[in-house]
């Protein structure tokens, strides 16, 4: 949980920082607000029992919450919000034990009528503020745009009531060989073969804007009105992400589909080389679901950002007035969700250090010779004169502690300072600040005296100076790193 | 929003500063981990409907949860630990409209073997720090000990297995009148009038040490071991609160009984003068209910923490031997839970000043004359300098913005700074910077030139003076509220 924390507070920090709120959505929804929203993955939707009332189902994902919220509320016609929750899925219906999987997901999402691609570029830019602060290692962001792919679909003659089976046949070339995906269109969905080979051209390639300028000289797909505002789109959206600096990050990828239903502009899909998966070699079956059966891998195994990635969305500009009975509520919405368990697995195996159990920064702690009366009532009035300055304190909660049990007690928890209480010392209104790990040798290894009316200022004063120290060190150790990749 | 989350940061900054981690447990929980624990408010949890596996009710309250984890991670026997996080009641079950009510609540616990009252005592001295820090006006923490209740009872004569209910019937002394009390014990659960009438002598009953004092001095009640072990904790926990300084705080309070099951030695309730219910003269039956039917006073109507408290807890020893198989995992635990919605409700009708509607700081605006460009590159430029020095900035997602448009949107959350490009200032390498707001007059209403390689700095160095102006205002505004009151 102090893992998970500090990606939340890293995570919450960058929105707000680009002005976003957070609406609190509820856990339940109508069934009927559910159904029809995800595909075939509707089967994993939990419900609540009749107990007399209106059927309601557990959240799914924090997006169609969000937008059946703003469809309630018509007043509010632009917003830019997060929202930090869990979703449930029942796991593996068929099974005969009922597991279920609830995990985090964290959503940003801005809604309102505006210039394309502005909003959309600042989700990106988000995005990379977020991926880079977390340390997740490289990451590529693989982009599409639903117009593009429906417009390439109707160029190689696909049947208007396939395109969708077909998409979300080409989103697995991410982990199938393309010679398996062809094999689905043509045996599974029974696409005529010329056709699929005719979309293998184009969904294997991938690139940058080059890719949109030769695409935009091919004739075929120049000529199709959808293909074309989709390029117009991408190219506009290249401009604004090339001034927030994050093209390196970005890969333009026609195999991204995405299997949700109500995307309906650009769609992209963050890939970490520690969460990608690994395309198969051999033409075997591949179910959706990783083969791992351990509870904890099924934690992160969070489907609607896409198997293998991190964070996913895009727009949906039609999901918001599918719930707006008098159709006025029609907010185009742009978003993405980060798949916080998927990025906490891949921050602990990254993790060099260990990880402290709280924040603690002073432990409280009385010596004296055997059979003293512990000092339980001093213990606690330097606590209290602590707490008062705001500084983290702790104590055993023992009238007569070992000495060696709250070191101990300190040691577990990384606490760096101990104040130590002795019946002489205090009786010259002083006590001992010793600092915890210091190597044998060093001139305050055994502590320093300092007067009990100093000492919240005193303890201040060292922990800001180690603040500065560890910043010093973690600074000095980064560019040594760098000056290696040079 | 926004004040929910200034009160739960609040809330788990104090919470770490005495040491506490935060622990998830899940919102699911087998139906028979939830049965037996609430009493007669069973009948509001919320069950999972069978869709094959294990039955599954919502959690009711963040402590039953807490002591099944304990129970199930034996090798964890002390911890500190706060969760902040919603519970879920069915509404009215015997309404047609299957209405459910969630809401947070905000709990902090400490397990493990320890001393007599010292983790009692500390969870009272954080209650008075929170309280203090959310400043919800006047409060006061009402104390009891199920044992000195347990042994009353027994002195007065009252059966052993009709102990919970005349209990239950005791605490609804603060919101009914004694003979109110009475009738219920004697004509509703059969308790001869004798009995009633002399647990009445007792129960009405608050006070101080006094208190304590008087009741040890009252030889059929210094006869009862039950009450005497009651009576040494208080006295022990008094000796720990008055170095807390949190005695002002207490009231001794006889007629204090909580309606939950599991609690063992110590409870205590806050009530502030905002939320304490009057105590009705008439005699006409109360139900446990207000009457309200406003949808957001249903929210903060959380009888766990008792009708019209902000805060209650106790020790609860054996909660979590309840779900230990073996028996091994017997640990006992004291916590408190606040109120989270309630406490929102006093806070909002407390505040005197606007809300804003985000955290930025900049907004970043462009200005030209008519049909000029709109700048919009340039502002998604400054606006990534600005990110990227971790100002939090925010822009108009139009390409040409009307400068009115963007002043609205920025005064629209308050936003106290703009930075203003235009053509010929940006030729010359600087922007504006002017602060929303000023008087006419004020030498810098109409902005001041920055140079653009100084704005992130420049902009940094404003919204710190602008703290601390603030911080210097609220100061003076409260010790002008001191010298007032004293």
């Amino acid at each position: 949980m102090v893992i998970r924390d500090k990606i939340f507070s890293t995570i919450t920090s960058i929105f707000r920082r680009h002005g976003a709120v957070t609406i609190d959505t509820p856990v339940f929804e109508l069934k009927e607000v559910l159904t029809g929203k995800y595909g075939e993955d509707s089967k994993l939707i939990y419900d609540l029992a009749d107990q007399g009332g209106e059927l309601c189902s557990l959240r799914y994902d924090l997006t169609v919450p969000f937008a059946r919220w703003l469809a309630m509320n018509p007043t509010i016609q632009s917003i830019k919000r997060y929202h930090i929750a869990k979703v449930y899925r029942r796991d593996q219906p068929a099974m005969k034990k009922g597991r279920m999987r609830e995990f985090y997901q964290c959503d940003f999402d801005i809604a309102g009528v505006y210039d394309p691609m502005l909003p959309d570029a600042e989700i990106l830019r988000i995005t990379t503020e977020i991926l880079d602060s977390l340390d997740l290692g490289t990451y590529t962001i693989k982009i599409n745009h639903r117009k593009i792919l429906d417009g390439l679909f109707e160029v190689c003659g696909v049947p208007t009531d396939k395109i969708r089976q077909i998409s979300s046949a080409v989103d697995k070339l991410d982990k199938m060989p393309w010679e398996d995906v062809k094999k689905e269109m043509t045996e599974e969905k029974g696409l005529p073969e010329e056709i699929a080979d005719k979309i293998g051209q184009y969904v294997l390639k991938k690139g940058g804007r080059d890719l949109l300028k030769e695409l935009r000289s091919t004739p075929e797909l120049a000529a199709n009105a959808s293909f074309v505002q989709g390029l117009d789109d991408m190219d506009l959206l290249y401009d604004y992400l090339e001034i927030f600096e994050v093209i390196p990050k970005m890969s333009f990828d026609l195999s991204l589909a995405r299997g949700l239903d109500y995307y309906t502009g650009v769609i992209y899909e963050v890939v970490t080389e520690a969460s990608a998966p690994k395309a198969q070699k051999s033409s075997k079956k591949e179910t959706s679901k990783p083969a791992n059966n351990d509870p904890d891998a099924d934690r992160s195994n969070d489907d609607t950002i896409g198997v293998g990635s991190i964070a996913a969305g895009g727009r949906y500009d039609e999901l918001v007035g599918m719930f707006s009975p008098s159709g006025k509520g029609r907010v185009p919405c742009v978003g993405i969700s980060f798949g916080v368990d998927r990025i906490f697995s891949i921050t602990k195996a990254r993790m060099t250090e260990e990880v402290r159990g709280n924040d603690v920064d002073v432990y409280v702690m009385a010596f004296g010779p055997k059979g003293f009366t512990g000092m339980v009532k001093e213990r606690l009035q330097v606590c209290k004169t602590l707490w008062n300055a705001g500084i983290k304190a702790e104590f055993t909660y023992k009238v007569k502690p070992k000495l060696m049990n709250q070191f101990s007690s300190a040691e577990k928890n990384g606490v760096p300072y101990a104040v130590i209480l002795g019946e002489d010392e205090l009786a010259k209104g002083v006590v001992k600040v010793k600092e915890l790990g210091l190597p044998e040798g060093h001139p305050e290894k055994d502590g320093v005296e300092v007067k009990l009316v100093d000492l919240p200022q005193e303890v201040k004063k060292r922990i800001a100076q180690r603040g500065d120290k560890e910043s010093a060190i973690a600074k000095a150790v980064e560019n040594v790193t760098l000056e290696e990749k040079n």
